[in-house]
């Protein structure tokens, strides 16, 4: 159970049609009750913005911060469609709101898939019903598994909120990890604890700056993202900085799952540029190596090449001198002084055999840090991605 | 014939034991006499900016624009190779300026191929010998043999300067164009017009802005890039927009060539954005499409997947309506005011089935205008890229 377990709150996942497949691809968590509670999003900053983003951004404006369902489709992005797909997001909202006796406005909605094909509205409105009859507080497993996509598996967490007994769930869906501008990422997250809208929204934010964001291969979102969190309140209020922390961790376990499970990926790699003469360049060189084509192949070929790093830090448009960097895999350092130095090959060669790599530019300037979480690029990649509109 | 058609010009390449495979891997361009002649260069910007960069700025700094050959070797890339590297470039330059007779700063020097590998200096320095020995009027060909690494062809090219009878003559090397910032791009242009080097170096700079640049997926350099040109001036004055002219023709004629040869692609594609609120929009709106893995396996797959295109200029940080934007394939147009739209399908896909794509993406907002010139994705550049240090 996930998003779930925490009071107050119930689930479904279904079949409607969307998907060829004929795979669960219609979701649903709510308020047990049908009532709203507190709620807090954040959206992609894509101005290419979906309908769905569009809608659910203008419900949660117009009833105050205050939900009680989320509906997610996924199949069609339900982008790039236009006055229509507003229209029919606005419906499943609806729909959703009917079966409920809640306001439309109370309801959010999500949808993942492919971009500028019109919604199959007649199909998911056809589905509503069964699936708001399914909700149960053991559907959250259902649920999560409708969002998938390109996700080999589904995507769940449960943190407790320090030792007050609440606790924060969630659902995830999110696997193209190597174009993350294209790569919708959908969360939901529930919590028993009792919180305001507002400061939902800005430790959902802060949350988000610090996981999912830097999971992302560039500072770019699809058309789509979203995160959702609710709280019940059941369990009554928790320590602001209890929940802050919660939330995190959820966020952070969700993204950890995404990583490793991006498309095709061999290697999950964890990317750290340290030593840059500030937090801003630091983050700007490692966002981009993490997008690199030829950083991402030579870890898919298991292969130590320190000179593409050093090459992409160059060309990063951030301070840099070339006689300063230096370079490790695994802990075992490479490169100093910007040119390769003697060291331990076997050992080297062991860890690019890993899947897990844990690499380390330093640029001997200053104080500045940054890590992202990032993959290889591989054949399976392009398979996944050569086709399918 | 190409560097050697100009008149006042010899080339010589050989293998001398760089590569492997014992193929050439040290060329040669140099005045027939010996004697420097105006000369100009145009070098990668990235910080982590290779030796024989570093010391063929300086020596036209230290000789005022004057050069009377230029060495390059292919193999390795004398970049993060520290002051051994740099000490190495200028031994190279002095080997062949003992052979010639001129002086050490008036040679120039160019590396291209792997990166944080100390050169095999004694290697190249027994081959200068027979390099400068070999060199004539018919070793153009032979030059523009010896600077590949993983083009599958050479690359020359021959432009008239008007009708006074002079000409420009070129080669280049480079095949790496899905991640350019690693793609070291060289390119030797000779042409027997006089021109002082003021007059060349702005030629050269304007010329490379509109033609190698525009090729180039990103704004970023290799660590070794550069383009040089020489002028032996025996063919006397030409009207300086004649010259203009045949240079940027010989750049375009080279960096098309280039892209036709780029690793692994199955597709070179004209990327052009228009309609943009400015010219400087359409250019980081294209360069995003540009570089983006998911638009470039779109076009592997010969999918005219428009949602993908619109993504990337709706995160490009640009002015963007997702109810303006119109994209078309092969003057077809799929998509407009933000919505797919009917049309011939066959056309399309026949479109998308040819080898070279014309793919036009009109935000509807203004008159901005950007042009790339860019290539997809494939299996054979991961296979290409995936090991080699």
């Amino acid at each position: 159970m996930s998003v779930t377990t925490p009071a107050g709150f119930v689930a479904a996942g279904v079949p409607c049609g969307i998907k060829e497949s004929g795979d669960r691809d219609l979701s649903l968590v709510a308020t047990a009750d049908g009532a709203p509670v507190a709620a807090a999003a954040v959206f992609t900053d894509n101005k290419m913005t979906a309908a769905p983003v569009v809608v659910s951004d203008a419900h949660l404006g117009a009833s105050g911060g205050r939900a009680a369902a989320v509906i997610l489709s996924s199949g069609n992005a339900n982008a790039a469609t236009g006055a229509q797909g507003v229209a029919d997001a606005e419906a499943m909202c609806a729909a959703v709101a009917t079966q409920l006796g809640c306001d439309a406005t109370e309801v959010l909605v999500c949808s993942t898939g492919l971009i500028g094909i019109p919604l199959p509205i007649d199909t998911i409105l056809a589905g509503v019903p069964a699936l708001v009859g399914a909700r149960s507080v053991e559907g959250g497993e259902a649920a999560a598994e409708a969002i998938r996509t390109t996700d080999t598996h589904r995507k769940e967490t449960l943190i407790p909120i320090g030792a007050t007994g609440a606790t924060v769930g969630g659902m995830a869906k999110g696997a193209a990890m190597l174009a993350p501008n294209m790569a919708t990422m959908l969360a939901v997250l529930t919590t028993d604890a009792a919180a305001e809208p507002g400061e939902l929204k800005a430790v959902l934010r802060e949350a988000v700056t610090t996981t999912f964001n830097r999971l992302m291969t560039d500072a770019c979102r699809s058309t789509n993202d979203t995160v959702i969190l609710l709280a019940s309140g059941q369990a009554g209020p928790v320590p602001s900085r209890d929940l802050a922390a919660a939330v995190t961790a959820a966020c952070g376990d969700l993204a950890s799952q995404m990583a490793g499970d991006a498309e095709g990926a061999t290697k999950v790699v964890t990317l750290t540029v340290t030593g840059a003469a500030s937090d801003a360049d630091a983050e700007l060189g490692a966002r981009q190596i993490a997008r690199s084509a030829l950083c991402k192949c030579s870890w898919f070929g298991q292969d130590p090449y320190w000179g593409r790093l050093a090459s992409e830090l160059g060309s990063a448009g951030i301070a840099f001198s070339p006689d300063t960097i230096s370079v490790s895999y695994g802990g075992v350092t490479v490169a100093a002084g910007g040119v390769s130095i003697a060291h331990d090959q076997t050992a080297v060669a062991a860890h690019m055999a890993q899947r897990h790599l844990d690499i380390v530019c330093d640029l001997g300037l200053g104080n500045g840090h940054f890590q992202v979480l990032t993959n290889d690029l591989t054949h399976e990649y392009i398979d996944e991605n050569t086709g399918g509109s």
